[in-house]
């Protein structure tokens, strides 16, 4: 990695048709703006004839402004009907966490937050039980308390997109929380939602996937971080990871050994996503 | 591992209803033979109230016979409700592989067994095509094909039993066999058929898994070994094991590099068996 | 795993020269006693000529006490010239956390304590620095700082013995402690004193692992928990555990990911040990 | 990976200093000649200021000539002070096997390579024994057998560096090749021959290793691919692998586990290699 400060950085990710010079277009631009490329990562998918390229640029020299850089990617944009974005270094997003009973996610988040592994503000924790309210608390982070019942959920709902609103939030991440969430609130949130499911997807869709699991005599469990997307567990995958079990895992061994592999996954998929490392392409990510 | 060289050593495996005394019983029948435990493993599945036990024992001061042993098993197997089974490592169990046109498994299993890996003899490949003949050939086993249509399936099948039977073959392993065994095939080889499936099941049950894996976009791809039943994909599982795979890898890619997983789950699902490692209990296997 | 409750268990470790009869031995003993088996595992060490054994048992319907138990336990050792000691689930160990200044073993220790994967108390944490009060005081556990330079060692380790003794402390977990503890701590900790290295031993012994790590260009590093002996980096290995890094992986990257490894690395070697799983024999360990 | 035939690609391999611009200037020339990139990984090492670079390239539709080509890539490399390497698909690399007794590596090797998986021809199998001749028969590959002792030394690697030339070998495999090559023959092939050593180093330098790792009581063990330079062990780590092992294990097992190890970990050294995935860097390897 670069020892090139963050908050003098921008990283662009770009997905179009592949075409021959395309490298050249965007590297020569970035030249002419004075910026120089720490990392560059590309993929071609030529089956879709698609290429995908994450670049994460030293701004330090450059010699113009975010404006014009901006100008400038657009026009070669639109020259290969790309899509783009960009993100500056010395932007942190800002993220809500969104919990139930359980607080082992949620406790990995906010320490590696802490201890500078994610680059992000948590200044929400969103949910449906008063539980991890004294959690909250002692990081010192806002916790609201939303129940939800068959009858209540649309509202409930409405009022936290308000407040996701109000915060500014750019991230949502459902640490276990036990609610599915609405087709809105997917849409809204598209590509910026992500979920852990506790279960190597796609086996074991849907509840107690750590039962499943143990009912069908599996020899390794895993757990899945995916962007949430109106299909329950169906969203593109960001992240999996797995570890072995045997005969003498009860369920509830299972799910001990389980918080390790979901909060890491998790955890990971964040990571990838606030650094701007994945692309969603169809139902499937590209993640650099 | 014991140095006790293989063929002073006999293994009993015990599956009964978790009782007190259990341990002692069996513990106190081998030293009144004079016979020497060398490794032991047990294990209680509470919610099932079920004891399993495997013992591994050095017969060289044994100061009575294999029949008075036997007998004398069998006496505390009636008065606890015991399964048991008991395998002489002087004994080396016979094995056919089946293949179809894929021969990474094959070659992995010879060479291991070879290398003094897989304690078994190897007679006999089976196949439904002629295409891996100069492969048995080169290793000097007999290879018998069998092509097999809708029609001709059933008598080829009973060809192929008559073949195993004639060779008194212990362990059938279906080393990337594309075909389907009847039910009465799986009935004769119940828990002594092992077959390999090229994804982590239960996903991607059925044909083309690295396909399933592919579209559905995930971030780790797996290969089973399980016990053969006549429902497909479903038997007992034996062992597992998964890889990373990342957006960068084809369909090709995911075939190339499972080919190593499937030779190393295949081929340490046949030596768990040949180590009498594994007890089946219901559709999940205890594999000690 | 058993579904008996932890307090009517018990558990004993035995290690002594095999010979036959031993299992039967103490099985029939325990049976004697109206002690059922719940787990029990051995390894026979047949070059060394040594057994070792572990017996997790439910004492619900032990027509006896504790004290003719361990008489007749004492009794089979002496005949045996066993090695042993019976633990009673009953009892929390008392576990004092040394730090320094970082913080993620730490608070993976007491997180796990709290959700109850480790069974202990934590009462202590003991510093050669000030920083982490803060942390201990959040979760509520009496922080005592013994800042140490060449002229004060002596008598500040003194005092910290002192401390431990006062309270009761059963084990001692170096978790990332930047102290050389003294050949005299060791001794009175003997196989109760655990310390993380943040390599994977003997590779990258002594000071800055990773900067050692990262000159020599390796691909994979570790981490490892070993009972403190009195010559650094060199006791029993309890644990271990690696991870992947390639060229981009800066000094710091390897710093940062390592955290997760250490973390994982200690708190299963702790469990290992609270669960009465590990014994020593020269300087090796069996880990059941 | 794209689906563009090997023998129409090519493979660039760039490094020197880091400048802006340099991106650019390589993108622009291969777009210039018509040439499309298929794939492409850079890495900048900030801390020694490099910058390293891999080009995969479709030639299809080059409209030059190759030696423009390279004369177009030697004026941007003097330009910048690269040291670059150009490799066609169409050239397939003549690799030797070099072998004492052990063949796991060997049979790995070749498998792999009529598989399809190693892109090389392997015309040649040396050995300092006659053990493996039969092996190599079976493969149909030639086999040179140079007996060694301290007073031959000498004189029998002169005739193999001799045998090697005739042969055209680019890429000398060591696979537990039993000897010590001379500094010259390190020199000779330098970057171009690839050791296995059976641990993970630097745990574990020089003879028997798993001796070492079983006195040690380690918990994994691994092995390690590396370029061969005049000291021993000591030469640019290309690949590591590793697995657990237990008190259970004997040296005896270590040995047999680990063949599985050595092979793997050889196997995908020696692919990164035919790849042109590896650029030396000091005593380090950059691995794209």
């Amino acid at each position: 990695m670069s020892s090139v400060a963050a908050e003098h950085t921008a990283t662009i990710l770009v997905s179009c048709p592949d075409r021959r010079g395309l490298v050249a277009a965007l590297a020569q631009l970035l030249y002419g703006h004075g910026i120089n490329i720490l990392d560059a990562d590309q993929h071609t998918d030529s089956a879709a004839n698609m290429f995908f390229q994450r670049i994460r640029m030293d701004l330090r020299e450059m010699h113009t402004d975010r404006m014009s850089l901006e100008r400038a990617i657009a026009e070669v944009a639109a020259r290969f009907d790309m899509r783009w974005r960009l993100a500056y270094g010395s932007h942190h997003k800002r993220l809500a966490v969104f919990v139930s009973k359980y607080d082992h996610c949620l406790h990995d988040l906010v320490l590696r937050q802490r201890a500078g592994e994610l680059a992000c503000d948590i200044p929400l924790i969103v949910s449906n039980h008063a539980e991890l309210a004294p959690v909250a608390q002692g990081y010192g982070i806002a916790f609201h308390a939303f129940p939800i019942s068959a009858a209540t959920k649309a509202a409930q709902e409405a009022k936290i997109l308000e407040l996701l609103e109000r915060e500014r939030i750019d991230v949502v991440v459902l640490a276990r929380y036990m609610q599915v969430v609405s087709a809105q609130f997917c849409e809204r949130y598209a590509e910026r939602a992500i979920n852990i499911h506790h279960s190597f997807l796609p086996a074991f869709v849907g509840g107690k996937p750590y039962h499943q699991a143990h009912l069908r005599g599996v020899k390794i469990v895993g757990a899945t971080a995916h962007y949430v997307t109106s299909e329950l567990d169906e969203g593109p995958i960001i992240e999996q990871d797995v570890m072995r079990v045997s005969h003498r895992d009860s369920v509830d061994d299972l799910i001990r050994k389980g918080r390790d592999l979901e909060r890491t996954v998790l955890s990971r998929a964040v990571r990838h996503h606030l650094e701007e490392r994945v692309l969603v392409a169809g139902n499937k990510t590209v993640v650099f």
